[in-house]
């Protein structure tokens, strides 16, 4: 699970409530940041054992620990067929909570990789309060991060890294308006095998994941994409972008 | 005020309800574009000759006419010194009228043109309902130049040109949130230059104007620009962009 | 109906869409500001002759000119009631039209009576886009009235005054957020006369206001007003405010 | 063309921009408020001949009445297959305009069918603002049918029709966020066959549609649908619903 | 406060900040559920001991635990005037604290009733955060107890329920936009009954939702309830709705 | 540090999450409020030790003792230029947290002081959850210390107190929209003076913050200010406004 900054791009940290969430919802990002060159670790603050593993619970056997280490193991295989590194930090799931433990541990992760790009939860989601709380964390452990008086002096102050949510299940009941549609056609095969480690009972959720992509890749399409973009993921930003160029 | 779309950069038009909106909103945009190897035309609904040429109202033998060939004349120069082609609509002002005469005119530029990007006003500004129409009227020529089945089949439909607003002048009561700065530190020299063409009795804009280009430069950098980032010019996207990468 | 500017107070007009509308919604604001020394002009743009007029239309013989002249009489004498002057510009209603003659007219007025102050209808209503329009109609006429280059050298241009909604039937259905309650305790009489002016088979809109003014009343005791204020109006300011205090 | 209004169920009146737009987004609710005894009747603004016709403007000898044509036959058989009536208003696209004439044209409809409900275009679309003008269109239509005061007494007023907003192409860029799912499950092929009464052309746009309908029938089921519903439509209601009883 | 779920109707559950708040806001919707055989359970997190029982504390010899005791009286009769069950959970009040506690009791109520409607307080209310404290403590208990792997395994879990927000005191402060009218005509007496269970202290109140109710009864009206309809309450969905009809 | 409240002027309160932000962001509105006999007090809920003082660990020998210590010196001699008393929370920065001490804390100030008006940071900042915490703490300690029932006695309730915000360094990303100009002409050279006890290490945001004055005086005269007025501050209410004009 050691992770190095990569030399030849970007890095990104994805930061997952629950153990499925960031393949699901920006396994093309990831894997097209880690084909780029760029250093990509995900942090799964929860294994989302109590809230998003009901096909495990059906196990007579199932117990609390045997749940969290199936979806350990689940979520590291996708990580790794995504190209990325993932940390877990085992803070429960339904609900979350926001000890300074928590924030304390992302604020070092922050520090140690020193992401341009961070990928999280959108702002608001009535229906999963983990997500939204997840977001406020990661806006929370930037600000921390980028402190010049931290008793951690091993590490720099975290630079203006850019804020990226990731499309919730319902996103218009989440407020979630993409302003940008990324492509993800020519890794689209390897986010499928990481949607597949997920566990054959999630297996509707892969069509559903599939059919999303190609929705969204007619969107991309319709906003200027050229005809060769299948499929896509959307995002939207949190900060304003700043550059040389306006297109 | 022939125009050629340039072989070798991005086609942008800029649609400016009033003579000079373009200078003071986006000649940084402009002369950057046009620095890039890029096409830059502005399309000028109307003069500003009634609402927006005080000073020259304040001369005795004053007329309709020849307040707008002075601010014509203006115009041209700053278009000229900041590298872009101009159209003059003539189609009046306070209040600008939404005819079919210019909305088709419009249409046959962007027909003409072909531009990828369009800068505009904002799509709202309680102070000047001229501003917030020439935003409508953007979108409208915009979906009308995309038909299939206009009369004129001499030239190609629109593609899925992105329209971005430029800064308004009281940014906050327009609903104005920008999502890009733009660098305009190189061609700042060149923007200041265009901005005394618009004549000595607005100096005092000038002033106003470098001090935002400063004060967003400021903002640039903290939102991750490196230092060299002096003066930039602020912009609200209004459609997703797309891409191969998020960042 | 002619009108003098008041040497004492300050100029206010009331621009209304259908003949009652200043009554119910801003029939405090004017007769405080007329007791203030202001001077109070209603500009009503049409009868409600068509929409709101719905017990005159069951006399059988009732025509649109008998209905309007009975608009009209009813409005007239609540103005007198209330302190005010009263035009009428007929300019028809469900649907009203923001026609060319119809803006100019209002512009004639706005330069003529130099308002600091403009009441009129809420930016959004989707039951009744009269009102809607009445608020767009305003801040156009309000642009240019303020344009220096106006053919009509006599007046001088408007300076920059405020706007305020006043409240709709449905509040929260049209986006209205009241920032202002407006103590009419002290001319709450002379409001539920003019109201009485509006014809007997309104008279449960009388109640209903009635309320309505209780209702704000409480609001703004326990926004802050001492316990002497028993009635209130509320009211959404358009633009910001300045001050040399900011209480 | 006649219609009647059904005695058994309720009226409703669609109103569509361009003679496709009914089909796409709400064939499901046209064809169960049908099967359920319902009246429905489509109001075609235009036929999309210029802006969504672009399959037909491919043969070299289309023409804008062929194109028309071709159009109206299409939708006159979709509604057909739905159970719906339907009238063209030929009021021309890309753009649309709100003549007068238009909108009496629907207001007289809308006193002749008396409908409950209305089904139209969300309020805004950047993409295309004849699809928003459509909007507050109906709006403007209903405000106007109400009127106690027209010149036309043959008909009655109209009473307070819900409006409800189908499914834009880019829901979240036009601010569309569903508050009722509707189960078209039972009615799915029939909208599956209206589809495909679209054109040849067209195909990619049913295989969009039957995703999207799958898509809303999951989200439909995590909103409390039971298990039996597959395909939704999704719709946003602009006015207040009243009723005895909250659930 | 034993509960049993009715087998007749709906299981509805109300969640109250303060002993009075149920009352108040959401009496005619207890009131209605009730007499349609509906089991409806309301949990009192506080008695609004500190902040709002001034009257109470006029008393010279007041205490905390003296308040206490006369507001959960006064609570427990006016919940049995209604019909309802009620629970009390001495939370503490000005300020309420999301405790696990609290939640953790909330969840084991959630799974014990099953409802599938809860009725709270609105997300925003900047005079009253224990009022908003409440929406987020319902939403956040809503996901929990619908998680399959808690530790208590003798309740299901809960399904999709829907959540709806009662009326602020100041609606429009709060974002509060009513999406439903509920006819509560039938049932205004018992809610009078209710309300006057809540001290003579207070007897202003009753006047004033006294008021509200004809108010929103005729806001009922204006949206198309028959004439009957006299006394409405007023309430906003939090998710979507879904139906086999759109009406 | 002790405060008496003044027998001439209202009682104002500055809630600053950090030590300097009262002074850049505020400090005009202090020394008018000073100057017209009022009393100000501000709290200070951290020193900005850990994330506001970069230019201070820049020494070797820093610790954070030491940078509290520099830190409160100076925000102890910007206040008193401004006429204002200062207490310091010493509550810890980066993040921030919202302990019941610290809640407690500030009641007991609003109770001893019975301020009118209550100033702090905005309700959003994405870029600094330090600043959004501190406005719900206001919000939270307000609604507290109108609390009739507190244990402590000695202290009356707080009345209702408006709350303003002061502007964000990026007001557009906070969703602040300014609807009060506040005319700091007349004191400027004393915000200077106040600014200038900040550190010579922050010279630039002196330079940043008079422009910004400037820029605001130039909005305020566009707003109807007269053209006295050079130098303004921006803020914007939270609670609507009660009195007895509308101007």
């Amino acid at each position: 699970m050691a992770s190095a900054v990569g030399a030849d791009g970007p890095s990104v940290v994805v930061v997952s409530a629950h153990a499925a969430d960031f393949v699901w919802r920006s396994g093309g990002a990831i894997a097209r940041a880690a084909e780029d060159g760029g250093s990509v670790t995900v942090l799964c603050l929860s294994y989302g054992e109590r809230g998003e593993s009901a096909a495990l619970w059906k196990d007579e056997g199932a117990t609390l620990e045997s749940v969290k280490a199936a979806r350990q193991e689940e979520a590291a295989a996708a990580a790794d067929v995504l190209g990325a590194d993932v940390v877990f930090f085992d803070a429960g799931d339904y609900p979350l909570r926001p000890t300074d433990e928590l924030v304390d541990g992302i604020v070092a992760q922050f520090r140690r990789l020193q992401p341009t790009l961070l990928l999280t939860h959108a702002e608001r989601d009535p229906y999963n309060l983990d997500h939204a709380l997840t977001h406020e964390i990661v806006l929370r452990a930037r600000m921390v991060a980028q402190a010049a008086g931290l008793p951690d002096r091993s590490t720099p102050p975290l630079g203006a890294a850019q804020v990226m949510a990731f499309e919730p299940h319902q996103p218009e009941q989440c407020g979630f308006v993409p302003n940008r549609f990324l492509d993800i056609t020519a890794v689209f095969e390897r986010k499928q095998a990481a949607m597949k480690c997920m566990g054959a009972a999630q297996g509707h959720l892969i069509d559903y994941y599939e059919d999303l992509a190609v929705r969204r890749g007619v969107q991309a399409r319709r906003n200027g994409a050229p005809g060769s973009v299948i499929h896509a993921e959307a995002f939207q930003q949190v900060f304003p972008t700043v550059g040389a160029t306006l297109w």
